[in-house]
Formats: structure tokens, sequence, C-alpha cells
């Protein structure tokens, strides 16, 4: 029995979770940020009596606690160097979380938790060279080569969201430089050019959407597309373009037998999956051209929980 | 001791390695192309029996042979798919080799070779995320994660060569795309451009050169760059600037710890290393700009046999 929380700048999502891969319960509360480390290791505590008593098991069964942290780990020594979203730096959450919870603790980038999820209950089930991509307000991602996640110098690796897409003239990004995949297939992104396809179709679905709301969100721009709204496609096809370049990119390099596209920015489905795909193909070796590498991820907002615990799993075998 | 073959596709460089990496005896020769595989079979036992004279050993101190291949490579069977310079196309070389030679035969792509020699006992020494990149008539390269080769989807994984640099407008590439890096960056790209760059700077280096010639080299861009030449060097600082972009590229999938390049393209030294380093930093996460991570390979053509050496005893141990 694992326990398993993955930290995101909104909100934490905490389960119980089997050997195997079973969720036994789960519960999501908002992440208390702008203070310290501390107060998230106190929701930690509470997590577990609530999730406890939902599963009607004794703390005593939990056998190791994992955590996912939307920043940079170094995962020999459960150490978050930093993590933006969090307002942390230096952080031993490893050696503070394990005092606290009395169990081993093991820490991870929540990206390459998602992507051990997907790798062993989900869409890259049966693959040990692995890319996961997740779509949110940035574009996370983790790898996983010959079985095994990489986590890379200072737990750069996996870093897709900031693999330049626009050699020059592209937009500030928040990393400080400019032309970052995030900056053109983020669920921001989609939000910031569906106000701009809005503006200028006024007649389209999306400008209706900007007129009543004031914003257009990437959720907004993936239903007007759905309901065949030109404007919101223009917007898709331009992130598709891109994601579909940074993925060939990225190929390049540890050639996955499967890219699993996850992630809120993922709603759009297949308006969004189908030209990343042609793209793709276009961009990449030509003798990759007919096998199906890029699919959607499967397992949701539980694909952290369901890593977490794998990572749990790996490790204490490790031991 | 291993016995190793380095094929490619102008030489078979050949060596017999210790335990330690060290280099016994070697010895180069032609690779004779264009008819079956089996003649580089023949060259094999000719070779054997050539370096184990020189050595000084009996044929059967050899525990193992470890072959490296320009192509396509499915590690776990020993099984070439295809290797276009050699001509093959799904040779069993593991199966075929061993028949011949008696001895345990393992395949590797070359590239792969090379990385696993710099990270054993070059550039790469004590660092087990590492890209290696050779610059040669096209661009290969050569991934290691975790300690491990990565030889990804068909033996694909490393083809940095074929990271589209030129979203648009690029030159054709023999893979059959355009805009690859091997367009830009490779020893036969410093000869297009180095021709161009004659053509367009009368008074230039390069321009006697392609007088007296008839031709350019990549050597003899490096060569003239050295002396001052400022049409080889704006030669130079395209490669640069597009190797740069490649590599920060790569970087945002693995986070190596070591870049390393070479092969005969590098020969430029420092004057292409240097703009690749600045352009690499402006390109990637502004985290990592105070870090020296693209380093000059060390083990020249000898990265290969040595590496051979190593990929054999990380078999024989995982027996």
């Amino acid at each position: 029995m694992y326990l398993c929380f993955d930290v995101g700048g909104t909100n934490i999502k905490s389960g119980l979770v089997d050997a195997n891969g079973t969720v036994l319960a789960k519960r999501k509360v908002a992440t208390r940020t702008g203070g310290e480390a501390e107060q998230t290791f106190r929701q930690f505590q509470e997590l577990r009596e609530a999730l406890c008593n939902e599963a009607k098991i004794a703390p005593g069964e939990i056998r190791a606690a994992s955590i996912g942290i939307p920043g940079f780990v170094e995962m020999e020594t459960g150490r978050v160097t930093r993590a933006v979203n969090l307002g942390w730096r230096d952080v031993p959450v490893a050696e503070k979380a394990s005092a606290m919870l009395n169990v081993p603790v093991f820490v991870i980038n929540d990206a390459n938790a998602a992507a051990l999820g997907e790798m062993w209950r989900g869409a890259g089930k049966g693959v040990n060279n692995l890319l996961c991509i997740t779509i949110g307000t940035g574009v996370g991602g983790g790898v996983i080569t010959n079985g095994r996640i990489v986590n890379g110098t200072h737990g750069l690796a996996g870093e897709i969201g900031h693999f330049r897409v626009k050699i020059e003239g592209g937009r500030p990004c928040n990393c400080g430089r400019t032309g970052c995949l995030e900056t053109e297939a983020s669920a921001s992104a989609l939000a910031y050019y569906g106000e701009q396809a809005a503006k200028a179709h006024p007649k389209s679905l999306l400008a209706e959407q900007l007129a009543r709301e004031g914003k257009v969100t990437g959720k907004v721009v993936a239903e007007a597309a759905r309901k065949g709204d030109e404007a919101a496609r223009s917007v898709l096809a331009n992130a598709a373009y891109y994601l579909g370049y940074a993925l060939a990119g990225a190929y390049t390099v540890t050639a996955p037998a499967r890219i699993v596209i996850g992630g809120g920015g993922a709603a759009a489905g297949s308006l969004l999956l189908e030209p990343t795909v042609r793209w793709f193909h276009e961009f990449t070796l030509v003798d990759i051209q007919k096998t199906e590498i890029i699919v959607p991820a499967v397992l949701g907002n539980d694909a952290g929980i369901v890593g977490l615990a794998k990572l749990a799993e790996m490790n204490l075998l490790a031991q």
C-alpha cells in the first residue's frame, strides 16, 4: 500500500494505491501556496488520515509515500531544487516528509510520475521507451528509456516545454527565453491565440465567447473547435504544427516506441492529435512513416498517483 | 580480450582491446562494399589473424567479438535492419559472424559504440547521462541514460543528424526530408557551404583552394578558418548556429551531463565548438547557463573499438 501525493500549483491529488496500481481511495484538495513548504507537509498528514479512514486501513499498512512535485527534483536525495509554481527552492522534501510520515519517502518530478503511470497501467503499457507530454498551463514531459525514468542533470530531462520551436521571433516564455514550445502549444498558448483569433474573426464562436466572458481559455478553444468554429480550429492547427515539430526533434534523441499526450490542454482530443501526428511524420524520418507512435493518455488525473505508486515499488525493490 | 570491428562505409577499424579498455593491437583496412555482407565477415577473419599475430595472442584468448555498424541495429538479436552506406538490409550479423568466429558476437550502431567508448575512457568519463555527436560525412549520435545505451525503436535513437533545424526552406537530406541538421553541420555541409562561400568571396583562401583543387572539403574549411579566412569562418558560424540549436533541443529530452562532439568534421576544434556552445546556451534553459556541458571527444578514431570492448564486457556480465 502506497501513499501518493501529486502536488500541483493549484491542487494536491492524493491517493492510496496498491501494488497492482489499483487506486483504493483518492482525494483532491487545494494546494496551500505562498507560505512555507511545511504547510504542504501538514496537508500530507491530514490527507493520510482522511485516505486511511476512507479505505478503512491502518496507517501502519502504508509501506512508503511518494511525492510528485512540479519542479526540478534530485531523485537520489529527494531534494527539490526549484518549484516555481510552489515558490519552493532547495527543500529536502524526502527528509522532511519522511520524518513527518514515518515511512520511506520518494520524490519525483510530477511529469515523470505521470509517465511512469502511463507506462505501468496506461497508454504506454508494455513499452519501455516512452515520452509522455502533459499539456497544461505549461507543457511538461517525462522520459523513460530502458524501462527507467530519465531524470537528467538538475532534473531537467523531459523539459520539452522549453524545446525552442521558433528559432527567431518567438513569444517570451516564463523560463526567460523566447519561442519555447510552451508559448505555442500549452493551454495558456491556446488561450492567448484564441483571443487573437476571436479579435480577428468577430463572427466566430470564439468572438462570442470573448464578448460574453471577457476571456478565452484552452478549454473554450477546444469546445468551439469541436463545434466546427474555423477560428478555433486555426488555433489548434498552429499548436499542432509546433507540437509535431518538437516531438519529431525529440524523437531523434530517444526514438520512443510511444509518445503519450495528456493533460487538460489535450482536451481537444483528435482535433489536436490528428494534425500533430501528421506534422510529426512530415518532420521526422521517412522510415517511421507507417508506425503509430503518438497516442492519447488514458489515465487522466490518476496518472500521477499511479506512477507514484510504481516509483515507490521500484525503489523499495532496489533497496 | 575482445575483438572489435568498427565498420564504416570507407574503412573497417579493428582492434584487440582488453577489459581495461587498453588497445593491444589495431588495424585499419578498406571496407569491401557493393557485394554481400559475407565479404565483410571474411575480412573479420583475416583481421582476427593479423591482430592475434601482432599482439602475440592465441585466438582462443578472445572471449567475445563486438561489431559497430553504420546503420540501424536491433541490439537484442544482433540483426542489422538497414545500413545504407554498406548496402545491407536485414542481415543477421551476430548469428553469421558468431558462426564464423566461434565466439559470442554483439552488434551495435557505430555512433553508439563511440558514445560508450567516450563514457568509459574518454570525454564522458564518470558521467552516466551522455550525448555523443559524431560529425562526419553525416551527423551521427549516441545517447546514454542511466549508464546504458538508448537504442530506440528500430535503432533510431541518437539520429540527431535528422533533427530538423530548418522548419521550412531547408536543403534536401539523404534521408528523404529537408532541413535536417546533417544538411547544415556535417562535413558534407561544410564542403557545400565552403564552395558557396568561395564563389561569393573570390579573394578568400577558400576561393584559392577551389581554383587549385576544383573542390572544397570540410577539412579545407577548418584549415582556412584557422588561418583567419573570413569566408571559412562564416561557414563554421552557420554550422555552429544550427548545431547549437539542435543540441539545445536535444537537451530538453535527456538533459545530458555532457555532450561530446567528435568526428572528422569537428577538426575545426574550438572555432566550431565555441560558437556552438554560445548558441546552445542562447537556445536552452537559462538554468544551465553556467555549466560546461559541450566538450570535444578525446578518443578520436579509437572511440569505436574502445566502446565495442565495453559493450562486450557489459553483455557478458549481464548473461
